[in-house]
């Protein structure tokens, strides 16, 4: 290490938005690579509104890896982080800071350590994909701090290592998680589809459920499906590849009637393996199943979808609509039946772009308790409220893949101490 | 007619048991004459607490078909009980009652109407296959009444036309409905597999769970699966026929742990389908996954199945204990998690066999009240109550088959007018 001095600290901060699927990724076929059963598609959500700020720091005088996630420090020991380091390390190039008198040669970065600290923009637990964010961000920051010279397709492979579903999120808009052939998984990465800015009429609105049950791990999860679910294979092997096709080609020419029912059909298929299994898995509740009910016959009142609905492995409804009209629309249905508690207002109801309220003609609780039921019910049993079964609403769209600031006031390691801020 | 007068009324009273479905029939192959895609097995409920009675008379003097059910008249003129009175009517023959000088020759039936009376003793709209008691229990009677020489095999393709899962209400015990081949679907029809002798340890509770959501019916609901879902006709074609095999196998040997998975696997899977199916199809809501989730956590502890759970077209949870003193156990868990109202006291909340009480040693409420959480789940979080969540438990046992009471004051119709008492 030619530095002039043992003090110096690099740093480099990125963010990486998180994604969601709409062709899922359920079942791997190798667990320790995280080899998918089938190829999935996503669609990147704003980061503006959710994702992961990482800032990775190296210094001669760190004498360990560290992480500290929100702030709270926590084990780097997982196979998962090591994987993923492991694959930045091997792929290190020189790397010089003449400014700082920084010098790093390839193989000076198997002896450095380095800090890592990583921070979401919405609640960890709250099964918002935070790991896929959260990897992504990992594997993206150390692999420019590290000076890897891979493209963006490589670096999913290995953000895939940390969580599967983090490859997606190495790119914005429209994402294939292509599941690949080979033993090693070299050829199991993702790649864009179409970008952000291909079909920027929709709108997407998620419904942060309240669950009173704890859930299972997605990784649990899958793992249980694929040895006990005797409709798991006839889907990834019959049923997805199909899909995949036909996704692709709604996604391309921007047919939202096609994308919304296969996006329904998909979801509703991965939560029928998932109760196919033993014992099963119940990711949606009451809520999410009034959610859907809500949307399906609005759907089929307007003779053509108008919102597609995706459920991840959780209760949250993450609900697309095909523009900003309809999702003003959705949201004053949405809001008829999940008024917020009393006690909290709409500003800390709707995360996000709040501006839909606007559109929605909301400007407070007021006209929220005076919206009329929707028409599509008119017929039917005065409906019942559900006020407390959503925590909150947030607004998005589809939105870029991840970015490096340079900005130093963004990061979130003091860059003279590379401990956190 | 060679009848001394016009004025007699001749009359037969049957009662019917319900059934439950261990290995699920979900998906026609002939709307028409109801002919499945999978064949299927059932569980005979015992009649002395689930069970349809039906009155039919006849009498030169009636001048319409007409029907009562639970005491209410009803229209007769549907195509299902349409098909069931034109099957029997082609199949009658002479009957000669000397007492009352009644003379009918097979020719005079085509000419002849009928008074139906029925009456289930627990609540039709409660989701507890009234229909298939219903159906089983008209074609049973009025096969008696028109002195039908068909076996209970072949009545019980006769009663298949009324509603599928009413031609396994056809025998006790346990019973299989074979698919069969026939395009006019002359083989499609029950066997018994074993009495109720045969398994007589086993209990079965059935937990009547509140619902605000209106359900789908199991018509519309299995045709839409049949239109819609990718995972149907795998189910059906791949999966069910080897656990008919292995089903017939457990039954046989009386090997609860078999029994039990393959009841639970089969119960998860054909709602995986509704949740396959477009619009997605749900019966099953919160309180059915409690419930799926207290007794998925105790035979996992048991290291064992003690308790099979199976679930129709609606939110209902029949679970099947290995003997009574599992029963007692199991009826003791569900009532911490769902004690009655303070409102209801506890023998109106237990129907059926209610000594199931003091096997538990349940006297009052109290003793719920003071019930300790299952030790199964001591190291969780305290555990929540689900007061209200279940509207009433019934205990019960499998059960005898269709039989004809002789009693006439347990008719439904005045023996005199043939109209209902």
């Amino acid at each position: 290490m030619a530095s002039e001095s043992q003090n110096w600290v690099l740093v480099v901060t990125a963010r990486t938005p998180t994604n969601i699927a709409v062709i899922k990724y359920w079942g791997k076929r190798d667990e320790k690579l995280i080899l998918p059963v089938n190829d999935s598609i996503s669609v990147t959500l704003d980061p503006d509104h959710l994702c992961t700020t990482t800032t990775v720091a190296v210094s001669p005088s760190f004498d360990q890896d560290r992480m500290w996630l929100n702030g709270k420090e926590i084990s780097l020991s997982g196979g998962r982080f090591q994987s993923c380091l492991r694959e930045i390390r091997s792929r290190a190039s020189d790397v010089e800071d003449k400014e700082k008198g920084i010098k790093i040669s390839k193989e000076d970065w198997e002896k450095l350590h380095v800090h890592i600290a990583s921070y979401n923009n919405f609640p960890t637990a709250a099964g918002l994909a935070s790991s896929a964010a959260g990897f992504a961000c990992f594997v993206f920051s150390l692999a420019k701090l590290m000076n890897v010279n891979e493209d963006q397709s490589k670096l999913s492979a290995i953000a895939r290592q940390g969580s599967g579903s983090a490859c997606r999120s190495l790119f914005g808009g429209f994402v294939k998680w292509i599941m690949g052939k080979d033993k090693n998984g070299s050829d199991s990465l993702a790649v864009q589809l179409a970008d952000e800015e291909h079909w920027d009429d929709l709108v997407i609105l998620v419904a942060v459920v309240s669950s009173r049950q704890k859930e299972t791990s997605s990784t649990s999860g899958m793992r249980e499906s694929v040895e006990t679910s005797l409709l798991l294979q006839h889907r990834a092997k019959e049923v997805v590849p199909k899909r995949i096709l036909q996704m692709e080609e709604a996604i391309k020419n921007r047919d939202f009637a096609s994308f919304a029912q296969l996006t329904c059909a998909d979801s509703n298929q991965f939560h029928a393996v998932c109760l196919d299994t033993s014992p099963p898995i119940f990711y949606m509740n009451d809520t999410s199943h009034k959610i859907i009910s809500i949307v399906e016959k609005w759907n089929r009142s307007e003779g053509t979808p108008q919102v597609a609905y995706t459920f991840d492995a959780g209760p949250n409804a993450v609900l697309i609509a095909r523009n900003r009209k309809v999702a003003a629309l959705l949201l004053q249905r949405l809001l008829f039946y999940f008024p917020p508690n009393s006690d909290s207002d709409l500003n800390s109801y709707i995360h996000g772009d709040k501006s839909i309220l606007q559109d929605a003609g909301l400007a407070g609780l007021k006209d929220v308790e005076a919206l009329p039921p929707p028409p599509e019910i008119k017929d039917n049993i005065p409906s019942q409220k559900y006020r407390g079964d959503v925590s909150y609403f947030i607004c998005t769209r589809p939105g870029r893949g991840p970015v490096y600031l340079s900005d130093e006031s963004q990061a979130l390691l003091n860059p003279e101490t590379g401990l956190p801020k």
